[in-house]
């Protein structure tokens, strides 16, 4: 299975893919769509919304994990941050991908066992569970490779449940 | 000057399309985009974003004004619409259509010249700028509506502003 994790942006939309395979990670690609301040809203949808449709397209993964918004931010930055999770939503749908979304407790949960882990503590299982050199930068990398993990544990966990009629 | 109006949103996406010409308004269409509570997220922001694709083919405006999202009310709710928003905005980017984006405050001045107008009095101010019978509904399409008619005034004023060489 192929997963393609987001972390959800304007500035910086960060993507992961990763294989997962009889419980095995390989990393495909890793990095960050990124638009300008100075640019228009609807310029840098516009490059959001063709960027993830290009590494849809270059991937073809089998699940896109997105994050969901935590809501206790800076108000006026997650609804400008919600346009561009829209459009990274839509490149997905209008491709007709299954779209899984996670809540950062739940990615936290899903990679290091513990919803309160800080953000180091994240990166470093990221790096570790994916036998990196080192922890991807920027953040938002990392985070979107650990809503791939996420993705990937939750659908095994979900299959064994499936598979023992629980 | 075709102008399409848009009230964003996630489960009712009002707009209308007017034409302004000689300092006369034309009402050309209006209504409103639909989406199901119980649909997935991302299957209502692609019925948003294909049906605004379908209104700007069928229209084929020369302005997109969509008024800006209130803060202040809940947040949860304003993260939502701003993924719709989002996507109309990315339909408009998408047929390269300028896009103007208005406040509420700005919305109201424009139309009623009185930024703490209630619902009502814009509504009977659209009623009456565009010669209906009775006020649009639901809400969101009168809004759309008000949306136009700012962009046409506003508009109309930063060209007298230009041709003054102010």
């Amino acid at each position: 299975m192929i997963i393609m994790g987001i972390d959800p942006g304007i500035a910086i939309v960060g993507y992961g893919v990763l294989e997962y395979k009889s419980n095995r990670f390989s990393v495909i690609d890793y990095g960050a769509v990124t638009t300008k301040a100075g640019e228009k809203l609807s310029d840098r949808l516009r490059d959001i919304y063709e960027s993830i449709n290009i590494l849809i397209e270059r991937f073809s993964p089998d699940a896109f994990a997105i994050e969901e918004l935590f809501f206790n931010t800076n108000v006026k930055t997650a609804i400008t941050v919600a346009h561009g999770r829209g459009v990274a939503m839509l490149a997905a749908s209008s491709q007709n991908l299954p779209i899984f979304e996670y809540t950062p407790l739940q990615v936290k949960q899903a990679v290091s066992g513990y919803g309160r882990a800080d953000k180091q503590q994240i990166q470093r299982m990221v790096k570790s569970l994916l036998c990196l050199d080192s922890v991807p930068k920027p953040d938002d990398v990392a985070d979107a490779l650990a809503v791939a993990i996420c993705h990937a544990h939750t659908a095994k966990y979900s299959r064994m449940i499936k598979d023992k009629g629980v």
